[in-house]
């Protein structure tokens, strides 16, 4: 029998916590638009029918918490996704728009600043173009997320800690870093990037920094991608590239969450979904793996007021979601050149469609794309049941997910802000 | 300095821990229809606008987890309150419609069954009538929760333990207590219970079993009760009158944010919230002075698809709902039979009308209450930006909350089913 004081053994335990609190590499997520309706639904979208229970997802595994996402005061309670993002960075509230300053336009310090001043690699994985609102709140200080290409030079003109602020990119954007006026890309391969624009191409990536493109602006839906998904790859890709003695930091964004909540499109949003769920998935076992990790993941806000059932129907069907082969966008744009629409309409959708249906189609000029997507999507919302208020933002708390090292400090309720400042803090511990 | 075992101390600690957890009082509280967008709206409802921060709830504070809501698989994803509180009482999935009965039919037990089982006093304090979906699939069993009368019925002649389900009833319901077949007041009164039907009668009950109806079927709305409150009082009186040295088993239900999210009215959702907040404040309190007592609070479902913030706008202002002096139901009423009924609106609402308001109320017959209802709604949604997707219900999760001994069994995820379940098992190691 080993007899100690009862002081030491209580000094023993709280020593185990707080190291077992600190995380060598943070790897935060945001589900960009994931409001508490999203995570609800894909549970009932991924759900197995045949099955007799409703399976549990990576979500459901790692709530830990929820969190508030008003912006400040000036901007009233419905934030925006850039001073949200300001929110999750630096813990700080600022006015929509605002790409890591504060309320007086003055630049304020990122998780991912800190990290890189302490020496860690860093690095952005988003479906979005990576000067899109979230990433650039980590990366980069503007007074405003639309000023796309301001943002994009000072990926590349802004130094921390004498550095670039980033080791890894990944996302779309050819637009903003190739431009007439100024080739970004070119200036990073200069500097010793790898620069890919093929996601075929990140599997023979050499170690060091890369910056990778893979579309104009963001990325195509999932719907448009093999196998419904991309994110996964991209953030694989990150975690190897960024892998050192001294730990990473990695933000990674679900982005087209909030694209497929702001066009009202059910069948983009749980794609969506299951391209996060997908790459949370693989982090779940990569933090297993890895015990010395900390994932966090939340949202900035939910986008487009989605509810599960609608019209005073209880129910919700998700099944005319699942077999889609392409997203209503790419099928609008073909219906408009195609012999055979409504053909296309049922092959693609991946069921017959009714009278009422080919009627809801019909009624709209069969050239028009835009008319159609329309079109289809409210299709798509009857036959499912959902229900939407707005193409915008709404204010409903956001959940927290979190796993590995620390995960216990993001327990119960708190605002967005307090997200960052335990980080911080977590970073400062090391 | 004192030295002990390291192995007596783990054991010390481990034993201190399942005593905290050992709740001498289970008090679960229903918020009816209560779904984040509720809370969250709640607080901003709250919100002090001349204070610089943004003031957290009784909600924020007590956070836990979440639960999901779905019903049998026989009745898909979006649950009905009957469903929803039987999976809450008895741990036990069933169709819509089931007040404490499996899809079989056959009756399951419930917690408050249990704690009778166990000796303890039991009792329930609503808002709707006592016999409604919730408090009945608590303290009866009936295959569907449209059989009212039965289920009143139920009340006096179905013991458990051979004794009345219930030492305490407190809400509405005379309609369906007092009839003309059958007058089940008297027949408590004559087996000992004391009888009361005005609020201010609570404060003169003599210890003992009480039942106290305050409404035909449900009570009125808070904002048409002084203090726009009530259940406050109701939870205070019950808690009164159930302590004994065993303990007790008390259910509390916020009934009409469901019937608020139902109407679309967003100023009864709110002060439905305030008068259930109210509640949980006194609550908080009490587990303070009686840390033996466990509180949880959930949903049961959330209710109308309400978002804060709509129509393609980033903003939701509260500021219109919080002057109310009556609900928009009463006023509707009173504007059919006003001679200046705008004039008594702009009072009531406690606002000056806009030209393009006015003609919103004016668009309709003004001696038709229900449509000047529809009105009012709409007048205070335009104002407060607020959307609504159903008169039914939606199947996002809900949050779970909980205060005092036990409270963190109720930590991340859990299915509704669980909760229930964890309180069998505390009360079980009593």
């Amino acid at each position: 029998m080993k007899w100690l004081p009862a002081v030491t053994l209580l000094l023993f335990v709280s020593a185990a916590q707080a190291n077992q609190e600190k995380p060598k590499n943070v790897i935060m997520v945001v589900g960009d638009g994931m409001g508490p309706a999203y995570t609800t639904a894909y549970r009932y979208f991924a759900d197995k029918k045949t099955s007799p229970e409703i399976e549990s997802t990576v979500f459901d595994r790692h709530l830990v918490g929820m969190a508030s996402t008003y912006p400040a005061r000036v901007s009233g309670y419905v934030t925006d996704s850039a001073a949200g993002a300001t929110a999750l960075s630096a813990g700080v509230k600022s006015y929509n728009g605002a790409i890591a300053v504060d309320e007086n336009k003055q630049s304020v310090k990122t998780v991912l600043e800190q990290a890189r001043i302490n020496g860690l690699k860093t690095g952005v994985a988003v479906t979005s173009q990576i000067n899109h609102a979230t990433p650039a709140a980590f990366s980069a200080h503007n007074e405003s997320r639309r000023n796309y290409n301001a943002i994009a030079d000072s990926y590349f003109d802004d130094k921390v800690n004498d550095q670039f602020a980033l080791d890894v990119m990944l996302g779309g954007g050819w637009k903003y870093f190739i431009r007439d006026d100024r080739n970004i890309v070119d200036e990073f391969k200069a500097a010793g990037y790898q620069y890919v624009d093929d996601l075929a191409q990140l599997s023979k990536l050499k170690p060091g920094p890369v910056i990778g493109l893979f579309g104009d602006e963001g990325m195509p839906w999932a719907l448009d991608m093999p196998g419904k998904q991309r994110l996964p790859v991209l953030v694989e890709t990150a975690v190897k590239q960024l892998t050192n003695d001294k730990g990473y930091f990695l933000l990674v964004e679900g982005s087209q969450v909030d694209w497929a909540g702001h066009a009202n499109d059910i069948a983009a949003a749980m794609t969506e979904m299951h391209d996060l769920a997908l790459t949370l998935e693989w982090l779940e076992q990569y933090v297993q793996e890895n015990p010395d990790t900390l994932v966090v993941v939340t949202a900035d806000h939910s986008t487009g007021g989605f509810s599960i059932a609608a019209n005073g129907d209880y129910q919700w069907d998700p099944e005319p979601l699942k077999n889609l082969t392409q997203s209503l966008t790419t099928l609008a744009k073909l219906m408009t050149s195609s012999d055979s629409p409504l053909t296309l309409a049922q092959t693609t959708l991946g069921f017959e469609l009714t009278e009422t249906e080919k009627s809801l189609l019909q009624s709209v000029d069969m050239n028009n794309q835009k008319a159609l997507y329309v079109q289809l999507k409210k299709l798509l919302d009857i036959r499912s049941n959902s229900g939407w208020t707005s193409s915008g933002h709404t204010a409903v708390d956001v959940q927290i997910f979190a796993m590995g090292a620390g995960k216990e400090r993001f327990v119960g309720h708190m605002d967005n802000t307090e997200i960052p400042k335990i980080i911080f803090e977590l970073m400062q511990s090391q």
